[in-house]
């Protein structure tokens, strides 16, 4: 593959929703911060503007070179915190030699890295639980209220959790920075924000919070190139993804993820252990701890947010998986299970563990604990092999806490509906309420080519029983890599469903959009419809493909009645006889009747 | 429009799914009974069949000449018992009009009409209570049983409802012809069957059976022909629709009914009302009962099984909706609250409504109880108007039951997640365990362009909690009238939802398929993945957009990860270790281990 097929043919890239505008937020103990927001401009005489939270970072706001990456926000946050020293060459020799003699491929830009000064630890864990409110948690407490005072005066129309049910969490009254603190500190919700990509922009993971979603991306041996890879991370964060997942396993393994973690404005995450294989020639026997250090360690220094670590697939487990269905179906995990069956040892992930949680207090970069062993069908849902490992990754959850090392907990998979429930309590119970991270879960097996949608339902509804973070899963799944266009009905089928959860827990600023959308769709205001819609060019385009007129936009009926009759009509005529008679709206229906409705009857069509 | 682009230009259809043939399956108590299911061949060695319910009849056995219509599969039952007679005329002057100087775009076979002899009821209902076991129940036995039998073997594979959480219905173990009586019996299941609709093939909605989905099709006055609605009808039986609702409101109403109910192997559903509307010019205050009730019997006797009566919109109830922020969103709510307002009556569909019932227990026609007041968004969800009409719904329920007319009960429309348990409970509650079918709930306003997913969401939970069917919402919903693509996405994610739902419930032909699928997954049967998915054609589309060989439907990969490595091949090589050695795959695993592992290793790649 030529350099010129393999690098992004574009540099310059913005990405700007209709009607929207990027503000910026300013904050009260540290005022030099600005938290981007997407201010939606809306034509409602009363409510002008819907704040929403905004994932695309500089992309929707200007112009951004690619090649040169985005601004470098968190950097001075980060010096100026004094515990980070520059290294003057890469720990990894592997990126070392990268960094020497770069491939053509390489990112333009290379920046050494940054490491805590010995003996020190710089996680958000570790100033949190000194009682430290960082800039970090200041931004999130801003980013995550979406201005909620703005909406608390529509809250009686806001359905709220129904706490008798014993069902499901609630998004507390008030995000206070001192609740973000708060909630890192007792390990219910992590920052994933390596010190050396400071060009993401603070977000958190954690039940108490809007839900969050994760794009998988990355390319494989089989097909695509870094520009795709580069174009799919731009989107993805573009539709809505809060952390990327560069997921490669091909080629460039290395460059790809410099030029997705220079161009993310989200946290970015990797499986380390898919590019330590590559390191060995593909063979699991062949890996060792030292080039699984090496390799965790070169990502450390590049920038990686947080790590699927596959600690929790031990040795004694594995022949729990023989009777299943699918048998491993995690990647991850099948690499360990075959190397433990190939030295008869235990996973070296497991007796390592103290180690890795040294190494990555001192770059702040999170654990998710891999669910290596998670059902990959509905007939091994729930099982001993999946409940053994998620006990294990509660210990090691306890281990990390030790060292300060945030953690998360990733869960399944394919689950029916009536076990989710039983899935989200044993993850709390076992895992002491660290944030769960789903794949989905798929609900039915029977569905290739809709598992966005299969799994889309599961997400929604361990999404409003507590899980932080949904794994997006596209309509691909199961059969190939994602395109672009895969990678968008994956996003959005997530939001969907992180969405609906965020109502279900109680979250004014998301039943807010609602609202404004729907009080659009009550007073025809087409253009606010699509411009508050999750993806808001396909709201316009298939209202468009029968009513393309500019005209319609405006128009009192759409092509499902036709322009003789709308249900929606009736309530605008009661209130506007009430508006000419200067009567209440119960009044003009009062009116209408006591005259015989000759009154009214002038006023319908 | 002319002739010729009205009527459909194809007039042989037949729909063949990939690798599946009809069969049938013969009556006990009936013997001349064939019931088709759709057996779908697999490379799978020791499950070489699986039994799909089967919506397309005919069109997947042979080519229909949908000019001449459907075979009148029933007509001899019905007439065998004897309480019909044939009329020489239509009742309704229109129809009968019709009839005598049929229009160039009638359908070219007319039929004159059946009706119960005098003082005869010809209802499902009433011979159930009369304790008849019809063929038609037999006939939905043996098809709801999907040949349970076969599959019980594998039980011990399949999560079981929980029934210690409180929620949810589950299948019975037997679906015996006894089962279906007594569910019709006691109002907690419905066969719709109209004597003049003898091309359907009897189903039962009931939440202790398969949860069933319906497709809505119809032109509007803006767009739509008879040729696309037939076309659209057709296809959506082919992918899975159980009813058919035919909401037309443009032209031609009559003769694109008359196309669809010929052609159309599963029940169909109509809200009178709207062709009563167009009868007056589109004015509601001109609707009279009189209008109604001839547009009524001429439906009737067309052969129509389900009706959409609004009948509990009532008079006292519309000022309810004037704080809403979507008012009334139902189109025959709207007109009944127009007629209400306009003469200052209660709505002639509820004082007429014994009437109605006396009419449609001579042909058997189903109710559908109109959900008129429905919330059309979030914030409107469980609101005062929309339970006091659901109070009313199950009021008219008891009169309908009186005069042995089967009745369901629509409901919402937009609930947010946590409120659909709910829904559900004061549905069975305020409703006497009546059917409830629901347009999905969407869970959230936000996404136009993807409301088959937030409804999808709701639909599959609120089937799981014991919805009997669920009406699709394809991606155009709001924003204008779906094409056929439109259906066949709406349609999958119902699909999709139902099943889900069935799994819940615990029924076992449910998650066989997902267990076959599974395997075939497991063992890289690509085709038999393909075959065995909700949608074949798109599953081995996405396949082959990165691996179109024909051998790489044996591959042992997929483009995911590509050929180096599979997560699922560990199990095998233990497997064929275990067999090669003739060890048990435990003593595999130990082998492997004793001889620190050389034994094994080999057998990885």
């Amino acid at each position: 593959m030529t350099k010129q097929a393999t690098l992004p043919q574009t540099r310059i890239i913005s990405l700007r929703y209709p009607a929207s505008q990027k503000i910026y937020l300013r904050g009260h103990l540290y005022p030099h911060l600005r938290v981007g927001m997407r201010a939606i401009h809306l034509e409602d005489p009363e409510y002008p503007v819907y704040y929403a939270y905004d994932t695309s970072g500089a992309y929707s706001e200007s112009e951004v070179n690619i090649y040169q990456g985005l601004p470098r926000l968190r950097e001075p946050w980060i010096l100026s915190r004094e515990d980070v020293e520059r290294l003057n060459r890469f720990t990894s020799d592997y990126a070392q030699r990268m960094y020497e003699a770069p491939p053509s491929t390489a990112f333009p830009i290379a920046y050494l890295p940054l490491r805590a000064k010995p003996e020190r630890t710089v996680t958000q864990l570790h100033y949190a639980k000194a009682g430290i409110i960082t800039p970090e948690m200041e931004y999130i407490a801003i980013r995550e209220t979406q201005r909620i005072e703005a909406y608390r005066k529509a809250g009686n129309r806001f359905p709220r959790f129904h706490a008798g049910q014993g069902w499901g969490v609630s998004i507390p009254e008030e995000i206070t920075p001192e609740y973000v603190r708060q909630e890192v500190a007792a390990g219910r919700a992590i920052i994933p924000a390596n010190i050396n990509h400071p060009e993401a922009e603070p977000m958190i993971i954690g039940r108490g919070f809007r839900t969050k979603i994760n794009a998988n991306i990355g390319n494989s041996i089989v097909s695509s190139s870094i520009a795709e890879e580069v174009e799919k991370a731009v989107w993805a964060t573009y539709w809505g993804a809060d952390t990327l997942m560069d997921l490669s396993t091909g080629r460039h393994i290395h460059e790809t993820r410099e030029w997705i973690l220079r161009n993310s404005p989200v946290p970015v995450g990797t499986v380390p252990i898919y590019q330590a294989l590559e390191k060995v020639g593909g063979k699991p026997e062949e890996l060792t701890w030292e080039i699984f250090k090496e390799t965790l360690i070169e990502q450390c220094e590049q920038g990686v947010d947080y790590f699927t670590i596959h600690a929790g697939v031990r040795l004694a487990y594995i022949p729990k998986t023989l009777d299943r269905v699918t048998g491993i179906v995690s990647r991850g995990g099948s690499i360990m299970a075959r190397w433990c069956l190939a030295h008869h040892k235990e996973n070296f992930l497991y007796t390592h563990f103290e180690e890795i949680c040294d190494i990555l207090r001192q770059y702040d970069v999170s654990i998710s604990l891999g669910d290596g062993l998670r059902p990959g069908s509905i007939a091994d849902a729930s099982d001993e092999a999946q409940y053994a490992e998620l006990r294990t990754l509660g210990e090691l959850a306890k281990v990390a806490y030790q060292y300060d090392v945030q953690v998360m907990i990733e869960g399944p998979g394919h689950i029916p509906m009536q076990l989710i429930w039983e899935n989200m309590q044993k993850e709390l119970e076992d895992c002491h309420e660290r944030p769960f991270y789903t794949l989905g879960p798929l609900v039915t097996d029977v569905a290739p080519g809709y598992d966005h949608i299969t799994s889309g339902i599961g997400a929604a509804m361990i999404g409003w029983f507590g899980t932080a973070m949904l794994c997006y899963v596209t309509p691909k799944e199961h059969l190939g890599l994602p395109n672009k266009e895969d990678v968008r009905e994956g996003i959005i089928a997530y939001r969907i469903a992180a969405h609906a959860a965020d109502i279900a827990k109680g979250h004014p600023a998301a039943q807010w959009r609602d609202y404004l959308l729907s009080r659009a769709r009550f007073a025809f205001r087409w253009r606010d419809q699509f411009n508050l819609a999750l993806d808001p060019e396909k709201a316009r385009a298939y209202h468009d493909e029968t009513l393309p007129a500019e005209g319609a936009k405006l128009a009192h009926f759409c092509a499902m009645c036709g322009p003789k009759f709308c249900s929606m009509e009736i309530t605008h005529q009661i209130k506007a006889l009430a508006a000419e008679k200067g009567i209440s709206e119960q009044e003009a229906i009062e009116l209408g009747l006591a005259e015989r409705a000759e009154a009214f009857r002038q006023w319908l069509p």
